[in-house]
């Protein structure tokens, strides 16, 4: 198979939403009245980002998804892709199923693959998410303000915990391990909640680093401080009924890969908040605050002391 | 150095053409009155595209060169860029560098880096670029015509002959070492010849894998035969002086890397085409004719006899 055969065979999809999709020098796009672009692109490295021998449809799926995510932590609607990847080998089967799992996030989400590039080498994916909103309705990360409720999808450190067992730090049974790794593998990015908090929500970032470097960004970027209330944080069972409290607490709050969003909104919008939560079926908790201070996040415990954390969060160069 | 650090010092520059920059989940952008937005990307990875130690600044220029490259071939003006890389340590040295040849370039052509991803692993670099243009001038592979001339910016295989002397293929002496070097590793995007053939050419494509395979291209995708006049394809003065002519006459017809344009126009804009060169400050030179016949290029000489050559051009997979 030659490189043009891997296109053709494999990703070449015919467009119906861009003026132009794959086979030109360019594709061509077009935003639709009002709305500006949104762009976000990540790079995944085999042996970094995912274990060499993932299961490639796993993989096609998350490599896009982890890209969704930037576009939900925007408010943006996802619309198209471009594909960057890197293959040692032109094994069929191997790419058949990771364009079947790419594929399929992708039609969840009306998201069209318009373009890319296929090169041989270390596997290697880079994914360039492009979507639309209405300029004043992002999400940005500096429009936090002191007295804004801290909200959190759904619950962090699963994804974590998952790749602690698979690391063979923590021994997780059936229920625990097959959800903490589907986490891992298959991340559902927060797209439609993205969509839901548009004049709801004033600022979000979706999880990817953990949950206190990744609120860290917004408080950096706002200059107010994230207080949070530890005993509102929730907890999913594994990471509940984890038997090593300390990596628990570690996955929660320092855990990356669950791309949950965190996001904030004035409390007038609570009920708001929650009928966003409910409209994209996924739970909502308030759990914690802006106030004014030196940019950073603190968790405090019901009597108002400062819990401390184990680490803060993930620095590829660290 | 944190990744944070490395993008705060040598990546984020404050956009004036972006609604939103570097900063943020996603960058925001918004076409110009009338515009659609041109999108490419592409992928280099060091042993492959590059050398291993490979000149930062000079990889940071062909990075982005190979990317603008490609508006160019759509008849794009430059915007906007997205970097993901992937490096195998925080060298500050070594960034700087890169991000001097990278911003040299980019300030030349008007585009603005806002957003990408940075990664710790093998060097790894890929690009998307965002460009604009009138969807009605867009340069399309597939617009060639039966009775078309066919052109060639600049001379093709001096890319190809630098690397063959890297690789100890052929010795060459200063002046056409000097220059075949300069070709493989800071090539020129011919952005000014795009823009400037916008109305002008029909379809256009840029020589990166080879002037025949990527002519052969636009004959497949516009279903018509390319026909190549031996003796008028341009030769530069190191290919028409290179002591060994097989070698030659491959890179000059197989090579990559050179990043000129190969586009169709009709009889009619012989002047017109003449002067968009003029306007670009390159050479444009008409190599050949489309004609009706089963897609595909041939090479003849003044004879009409068939000219062999002996690569079709470069394929990751072959």
């Amino acid at each position: 198979m030659t490189e043009f055969e891997i296109i053709a065979r494999y990703f070449a999809r015919r467009s119906r939403t861009a003026v132009l999709g794959v086979g030109d020098d360019c594709a061509l796009v077009r935003a639709r009245k009002g709305m500006v672009l949104a762009l976000s692109t990540d790079m995944l490295l085999s042996g970094r980002h995912f274990l060499p021998d993932a299961d490639p449809q796993q993989l096609g799926h998350k490599s896009l998804a982890v890209n969704l995510s930037d576009l939900a932590a925007m408010g943006a609607e996802p619309r198209w892709a471009l594909l960057a990847i890197a293959l040692p080998k032109a094994d069929g089967k191997w790419i058949r199923a990771f364009a079947r799992g790419f594929f399929r996030l992708a039609r969840r989400f009306g998201t069209e693959l318009i373009g890319g590039d296929t090169t041989k080498g270390p596997l290697t994916i880079s994914i360039t998410v492009i979507g639309e909103l209405p300029q004043r309705l992002a999400l940005r990360r500096d429009a936090a303000c002191a007295g804004d409720d801290i909200w959190l999808s759904g619950a962090t450190g699963e994804a974590a915990l998952g790749l602690a067992h698979l690391r063979g730090r923590v021994r997780l049974g059936g229920a625990a391990r097959k959800a903490c790794l589907a986490r891992l593998h298959e991340p559902e990015p927060r797209v439609k909640l993205g969509l839901a908090l548009r004049g709801v929500a004033r600022s979000a970032i979706d999880v990817s680093d953990g949950l206190l470097a990744d609120l860290g960004h917004v408080a950096k970027a706002s200059r107010v401080a994230a207080e949070l209330r530890w005993e509102d944080i929730p907890r999913a069972r594994p990471i509940a009924s984890c038997p090593d409290e300390g990596l628990a607490k570690e996955c929660l709050y320092a855990g990356g890969d669950d791309y949950e969003l965190v996001f904030t909104a004035p409390r007038a919008a609570r009920a708001r908040v929650e009928a966003a939560g409910r409209k994209a079926g996924v739970r909502v908790t308030a759990i914690g605050a802006m106030v004014r201070g030196k940019p950073g996040v603190r968790v405090r415990d019901s009597l108002g002391r400062t819990v401390s954390i184990p680490r803060a969060g993930f620095d590829h160069f660290a």
